[in-house]
């Protein structure tokens, strides 16, 4: 597919699984999670009703470490009945510490493709991870000099980045979202006439999964890794 | 004093305790754990050592209910020598929902003087909270019409204002920031050559104060009430 990208002035990046690692962080937790409670019942029902959990809890603790923890101890002891000792709770509490810690892992020819394109195009990181967090990881990744600044958004619907654009004061046709989820960095982006680039990552959250039919006519392109990024932006 | 506003392009104002209340909320928190607690410790001692784990863990959970929360939990496990029951820790959460969830309860004449001022100035919401809950509040509010976005920034020293006035693309001298908080809102404005109105609100955050020193010889101006504000701005 031959698509136009002439008109763009900004591009807007994801952060989490698209500029380096982050869901197999998650999922590592889980598992740890699941492990601790193994006594009270299988891992794989462990796992359904954490998601579970986590869906109900999203309106009020949004997109984050911090909800994610504290859904992990509501259903600890939702779970357990209340037997839960507080030792685990401790141990939820420090799985949430220990990734909020780990090292930022890039992906690969992530700096390269970022170098390139900061010299044309004003970059920005859109998330909605939590500020504080994504900042930190920014700091550390040694990727902060290429963007122009970092955009939180609560969710990433189309509402979020019509003001997001309105923010910017650029039109639809002049931004490209470039991430890994359909469902947050492109699907949303195509529908209101901005540009969207897709780079799945090996692993999806549930939660942002699509169905074929959403996807049906949505114009955007897909690469396997940002590389192929700069052959369209020469 | 008088003060020359003539430059002012942007005003920014700070959300909570300016706009509306919100410490009042975090006090009786505080104050409700304290008494869930009070058959391990003085109501006294639990508060001050509350106020040791949040800053001990903010570096890591930023500012905002989440990490309050989380802070909590860990500060009952540590202070009953991990005796303390799950229903307690459920408690805890719900206090933080509740917070979350609390209707929105504007300072005297608030929104008055956002119409007013929005008629002839960018007005930004610059916050230290959560996104996902400012959002929440400024929507609750009815203000939301009068501000251009929200800023959330991870911390209010000077450097983090002075990426905001990069990303606004105005100087220094066409930004006024209004808060309640001399350490947060005023000081690091006047310090990097912006204008600063202090509006104090009746509590104030101990992590919140200042010390006399770092007072002396600023210039900003301190009012009573934002309504104040509209005879500079005529």
């Amino acid at each position: 597919m031959e698509v136009d990208y002439s008109n763009i002035k900004v591009i807007g990046f994801d952060a989490d699984d698209t500029l380096w690692v982050n869901e197999t962080y998650f999922r590592d937790a889980e598992m740890q999670f699941a492990q601790m409670l193994s006594s009270y019942e299988t891992i794989n029902k462990i796992d359904q009703e954490l998601f579970k959990m986590e869906m109900k809890n999203l309106p009020v603790y949004g997109y984050g470490v911090k909800g994610f923890v504290l859904s992990m101890v509501e259903m600890a002891i939702e779970l357990s009945n209340g037997d839960v000792s507080s030792d685990i709770i401790e141990k939820i509490l420090n799985l949430g510490k220990d990734m909020i810690n780990k090292p930022v892992e890039l992906l690969n020819d992530v700096e390269h493709v970022l170098e390139k394109l900061s010299k044309n195009y004003r970059l920005i990181l859109a998330t909605k991870g939590d500020l504080l967090d994504q900042e930190r990881k920014l700091e550390k990744s040694g990727l902060l000099k290429y963007f122009h600044h970092i955009e939180v958004l609560s969710d990433k619907q189309e509402s979020n980045y019509k003001k997001l654009l309105n923010h910017l004061d650029i039109n639809p046709s002049e931004f490209l979202m470039v991430g890994n989820s359909l469902k947050s960095d492109v699907l949303p982006l195509v529908n209101i006439g901005a540009k969207a680039i897709h780079v799945p990552f090996h692993t999806t959250w549930a939660h942002e999964t699509v169905q074929e039919k959403d996807k049906n006519g949505k114009q955007y392109q897909t690469i396997t890794t940002l590389h192929e990024m700069l052959s369209f932006f020469n």
